[in-house]
């Protein structure tokens, strides 16, 4: 950590700064330039409450020099990690492809769409029972009848499933039924229900924040980490920019800079970033050539009445389509589909 | 609502659209241009699910003309609410100063700026007990016991109470003790937390989202309104932009525009606006001048061994030196401080 | 076009507006809501300020069906555009790859790099002879120098050359020397430059303003394709976010979203997006596959001494590997390299 | 500066990092955390490429300590300049006011506008003779007939005035009629208009680009300080955002961090801001009160048959109103008006 003094720093206040952080147990070295002095201090930065020294007086600015987050970075651990959900790897060699309708929104229809993204391909099924919706009026979801459908369905293709959970009080419940807990987009900074879905074990699918920076996710990851959970996922979805031709804006570059940063394996979901099914294939041929663990697809037997999201489901014919164009991306960066 | 079509659409997906758009109750204007056809369809937009229509053969885009929120907008109710929280009115003739420290860190500490706030003439106290902190390692509050101390304050101090709540489990207990119950930025869009928030009929302040447009506070605000609850304070607190020179954006025009669209009061909060107490004075001043309904700062006896956001934090004597400091401004603009 | 009035708007109001649209030359059809009137309103835009109309009394917003462009539209020509500089195409079957240093230094450094980047396969050399730099104080670039020693290297390799220009006065000079003309992102909208280099006739490269929308820059293609000329390639080189783990956000959507708007070709520059070398390779495969029809690249010698953008720049041999794993990417998306 | 070293750095590349540094005249003060290694090293920051210091082997990341503008910075010039332009001064105890149309569109009607903002109060004119505008089909300015119209009306009225300069070309021109240059947002990074305007001697009106950091702006002033020009006046306009309520989010934290890190004064544009002249009253008092040292406020005598930025401009009426209502504002921060 370097705390940089203001120019108008007394030399009192330069030695309370030191008096502080040594009280903390940090080491303490300043340096004396010809306008400002900066003060290099070694020690265990979650001991101290940073905030305190930055308004202290004299102080300018705190730089950190050590990342925030420990269990999430690669400087920690620096073999990737490979979430095994049931036999399903994901960050290992192969590229693991999520799909499936936005909201599940009846057995009849599920079922047939689910048999035709395996047909295709896919290994994991995803499908919202608890629903986000920005409009108090619109669909909220079928809640634990559609748990049971998802899990019905995975009985009849044998895939794994993923959902979406929004309330701590749900967590158990949408626990007893999954196989991969989803933390979407508007609950990343939802504390509590991140040390709750921790606290199951499961895998947990941990979507970016609408507006998170990659430091903010990582730290997310880090709430599921520390109550002892190990199977994170990281799901690339999207960035609020003030570009609107697309409903978000594709943050390709995260792909590198978590493998930089993290073990954590990193999916990409082309759907919600692109508001669009028509630029689905393309940024999902994209995603994967970036690096991509996989991808998580929407897909709906009939977008044209789908309760939730429609503009951006494939169909399943476009949907197979897309999976035979993946195969030989994945091959191009020496993994397979 | 207008549904523009693509140029290519030929005269049987138009008829297709309309006859869907007739399905749902509508009326339907087709207008063809030269190149493209729009057509107008007059109807009750929340009982149709738009994305279908986008879906569509042949359709390029819709277009709404209505507001997605009804209760919180200006059409509804033209005269603005004001809310009464046990006699002290925000959105009224009167400025209302809400301060105090970010977290509630002992009853001796919090007592005493307690008094000092009120002193200075702010109307209602603030201090977390249950605390949103970006790092797990970070002091997460003192939970009930703060509580606890926040309706000790206001015993002794006659001021009403405002603190937030991070969970749906928390939603009755800190109801019990609060006046006003605070949903922060990070749960913006927390759907059932605005749910059972809205749910107690208590007086909920409305924190902006991180990087919410006004629309979806709005919508936010629909989800408290909807379930029953009038008493919503809307809240800015600045958003997130590229610029790194301040904690957040202040976004300033959010208050003419707040107005327009909705009858409902709103606020600001310059401290996490600056994240630095520096500005939090000009900022003030502005934001009164502006037209804000109120303010709330934060304040702390010691800024430097505050446990959590001290730097953003006015001492008592600088809190007192700015209530003068904008009675002038409130004056200046034809109400009361 | 379409008018919205505002709830309160008189019938004289809506009549007004009427009469203003078909001064111009429009054809009115009103729809009568239950709260709001709508007009729609066929014409030529570009005959109307539409600025005008927003500001009459009763008028609440107006919404443009037409694309304010027309001659970088996709409607106006259908078939792609591929541009030709002296043989070698770019939008064409081939990926096209511009490489070589930020800045031309000296005449033996830039032909040493200049022979590498050749024999790794790039058609296009590239390299600065004058320079936008954000401090006065920085290395502005060799100027006429640098474009003789660009002149020589292009002599000496084959290759064509491109370069960017910044000033109106430099354009003729730059032309002179230059295969294709560069305008920079911070030119985007410097009006009087993109129009003296659509006169000179010559390709032009024209990179995304930093935080300019996919409109705003096919407006900027429109400057140059309406001075009559055709030779238009746009370059995403990363947009402006909130997000600070790269220089840029590289906006990889941007490539679908131009190829179904526009007939121009579109390249990448993954260098100025990442600002780091490490997440170059990534995005070059990642763009590739997301379907751009080429890559601008930096490459430099010797990064650690290079006067401008060295932590950017790959070195001779990653840049060769990086070509290399290019390929199957290519093949893979149907395209050669 | 602050080099840190990676983790993984060897005991030779801090040394060669080091020697480097030496070479280049610093003084480097290396301290060895548990993890990371971090080098203090003191000097002139001018005189090195520090880019080339980021590409050296086992180098993490830079930290800046001191400001990469010095003539703009408070650092150097501690007292506020105050810009004289014939006598009126702005950055002193009063406030001024720029007022007039967007554009000037013929001799009669802006003579009209200029009386009556003389009379209302403005101190200075404003009028566009040269225009940006983002299509090449919209009206581009009077040009030189435009500059001799707003001579006239400084003739006529007495008041100053300022117009905008697009082209390098044109600065002369612009310089012999004006009073103030103005540089718009979309040029703020035209450095070579920038020199230019800073050579003539003219105050020039620095708008922030449309997506520009404070730290850009203040190096962009730097261009004009290095060329000798100390009468630089900068120009808070809105800042581009993901929101769409308003056409720019105006950055009102702009001032107080302007007049802490620079001695330069600030106005602010709230009619550019905002983009519709409802809000523009609300923005004027809350950057008056926010701290501003003037506005530049659009008028238009008929804002419906305004060739350009018709729906931001307020009325003379409007206008003469407003200026009554900054009038206690200006007071309350003890300012004049």
């Amino acid at each position: 950590m370097i705390i940089v003094m203001k120019p108008s720093a007394t030399k009192e206040q330069i030695c309370d700064v030191e008096k502080k952080l040594t009280e903390f147990g940090f080491k303490t070295h300043p340096i004396y330039g010809e306008v400002k002095t900066v003060i290099g201090a070694i020690g265990d930065k979650r001991l101290l409450n940073t905030q305190a020294i930055t308004s202290m007086p004299g102080v300018e600015s705190i730089v950190p020099i050590m990342k925030s987050y420990k269990l999430a970075s690669r400087e920690l651990k620096q073999t990737p990690t490979i979430v095994n959900v049931g036999g399903v790897e994901i960050g290992g060699e192969s590229i693991t492809i999520m799909a499936g309708p936005c909201a599940i929104e009846s057995e009849e229809s599920y079922m047939a769409v689910a048999f035709k993204v395996k047909q295709a391909g896919a290994k994991i099924l995803r499908g919202g029972a608890f629903k986000p919706r920005s409009s108090p009026y619109s669909f909220q979801g079928l809640e634990e009848k559609g748990l049971k459908i998802l899990a019905a369905a995975r009985e009849a293709t044998g895939l794994k499933i993923v959902t979406e959970v929004l309330d701590t009080r749900d967590v158990d419940l949408v626990s007893s039924y999954t196989d991969i807990i989803q933390i979407g987009a508007r609950n990343m900074q939802n504390y509590k229900l991140l040390q709750e879905a921790g606290m199951t074990g499961k895998p947990v699918l941990l979507k970016r924040g609408l507006a998170a920076t990659i430091e903010e996710w990582l730290m997310a990851a880090e709430y599921i980490l520390s109550a002892g959970n190990d199977n994170v996922i990281l799901c690339e979805r999207g960035i609020r920019t003030y570009e609107t031709a697309t409903r978000n804006t594709i943050d390709m570059s995260a792909i590198p800079v978590v493998k930089e940063l993290s073990h954590l394996p990193i999916i990409v979901d082309p759907s919600h970033a692109a508001g669009t099914w028509k630029y689905v294939p393309a940024l999902s041929k994209g995603a994967i050539a970036t690096g991509a663990d996989g991808l998580i697809i929407e897909v709906h037997s009939d977008p044209t009445c789908a309760l939730c999201d429609g503009p951006q489901s494939l169909t399943p014919a476009n949907f197979a389509q897309l999976m035979e164009d993946l195969k030989p991306i994945a091959q191009a960066v020496g993994r397979k589909l």
